[in-house]
């Protein structure tokens, strides 16, 4: 019987009336699929900056533009909330009165514990919440940015709480699946604690280095970019994201950062203690045990 | 007139004999490149353990094989050192009867500081020593990983110090060139600062974040290996680099690293106090700030 209520979605368009609030790399990436697979029969889109919506609008992402969250919403099956975080509750609350009964409300949020709080609880009664996070992106930002193929083969983790109506949360897993993604389900707090150790430290990480050598000497500086090509790049990548969307991460998943950062941190401080001791065996022996989770890694497919 | 001698340079084959000490990625990449651009008349290639060796012979990387150093680097007009930074003294002090006058002895270590010490002060006099550090690699080790490509578009430093040889500077910058690299030239100190940002502290970071993520409880380390697409896979790459190689580079230039990871380790401090005080300014500030860095990397392409 699951089986051929999957069929029934895949058979169908999954939705009437979709309305991305936010158009930029994920927000417009998602437009596209939506597009390409025939997922809804409208598409309306809302971004509060009138030059993100033109250029939303020449790219043709939807069919209908507006500045009004509110307006989009408006009888919306699913409202797709791909802004920052920092204004998932204003968003929230200018929706809520224009949600019709039943509708869906999800996001793509790298931080799942305060969707509960920010969206959830101002939602009216009846509406489903089915929060999300598609480990997917680049370090290129807005709506023109953004490609169909950008969730292909990444890994969706959507985060709905016990109660959730079940059919809400399997139109939102269909429509990742066809964007490509493979689909995760889990508890809210575990999925922060593992982004803060895969995604929120590595990227609190580049940034840092990226910024302790751009508070270099200018010709140091010049010579560290020069020279780029020998891990630093590799850095410079990452720590080109998005300043707004990371600092609300930062802000959003503050106490799984610190805990893994505190670790982070002591492993740091016993390498450099060694490295000033001199001691050959422990960074060997460190340096090989990383190895094996490469390997992992590789034989995850993440490689 | 420099034209000229280049072009003399250029039309013959460099070397009558190269002997290359270590045939590791590096090493074999060379003599991959020594083959296809015809640059010497006999390759011979020692290597401590016969099973490298062995491999080496069975991709018919030279002309000779040896485990005896000595024995390689007898009559070669280039003695190239391609093992660890460890064995440089036992290396240098093996070959070291054996060399003609004239001969050219060179290297590829990634600390330039103590090749004059551990190389340059056991030759004989009327033997030129040009250090150099060819910029690439990947996390790939042993003969079978190199390839004739790995060099091409890459920086290689020289250090030779100023009462060098030209002509000996000028041979050493030709093989180079011919492996498709771009030539810098400068102080050995200046050097291993620069690298001390661009490659040894990013390795060192990378190495530690793995290896917290090694040290979590096995179900968590599960999820992020499986969730690792998201920052931490390229942190992967970079700590499955080779143990003892790396483990060489961090004692070897223990005070250039030592110095940036203390200014890391400050700027890390300052943004980990940003996180738990909620500064979101600071951070958004910070974020901004190292996007114009990776605009000059991409702007030197190195991207």
């Amino acid at each position: 019987m699951a089986a051929k209520k999957k069929s029934q979605i895949k058979s169908a368009t999954l939705f009437g009336r979709v309305a991305l609030i936010g158009i930029g790399l994920i927000g417009s990436s998602l437009a596209r699929v939506v597009r390409r697979e025939g997922l809804a029969r409208h598409v309306a889109i809302a971004t509060r900056r009138q030059k993100t919506l033109a250029a939303a609008k020449r790219l043709k992402l939807g069919d209908s533009y507006t500045t009004d969250p509110a307006r989009a919403a408006k009888d919306a099956e699913l409202v797709m909330i791909c802004t920052p975080m920092s204004a998932y509750a204003e968003v929230a609350r200018a929706i809520a009165p224009a949600l019709k009964a039943g509708a869906i409300v999800s996001d793509v949020g790298s931080v799942k514990t305060p969707v509960a709080r920010d969206i959830g609880a101002l939602l009216p009664q009846g509406v489903h919440l089915v929060p999300g996070h598609p480990i997917a992106g680049t370090e290129h930002s807005g709506p023109e940015a953004g490609f169909a193929e950008l969730f292909r083969g990444r890994w969706c983790i959507l985060t709905p709480d016990a109660r959730t109506d079940r059919s809400a949360v399997a139109k939102v897993t269909e429509l990742w699946r066809r964007a490509g993604s493979r689909i995760a389900t889990m508890d809210a707090a575990h999925h922060d604690r593992v982004l803060a150790i895969t995604s929120h430290l590595p990227h609190l990480i580049a940034y840092t280095i990226v910024d302790t050598a751009a508070q270099l000497e200018k010709d140091l500086q010049g010579e560290v970019i020069k020279f780029s090509a020998s891990g630093f790049r590799d850095f410079t990548r990452i720590a080109a994201s998005d300043p707004v969307m990371w600092r609300d991460i930062f802000l959003a998943n503050r106490e799984a950062v610190l805990d893994i950062l505190q670790r982070f941190s002591e492993d740091l401080t016993a390498l450099q203690r060694a490295i000033r001791r001199g001691d050959g065996a422990m960074l060997q022996g460190t340096f090989t045990r990383t190895r094996a989770i490469r390997k992992g890694v590789i034989d995850a497919k993440q490689a």
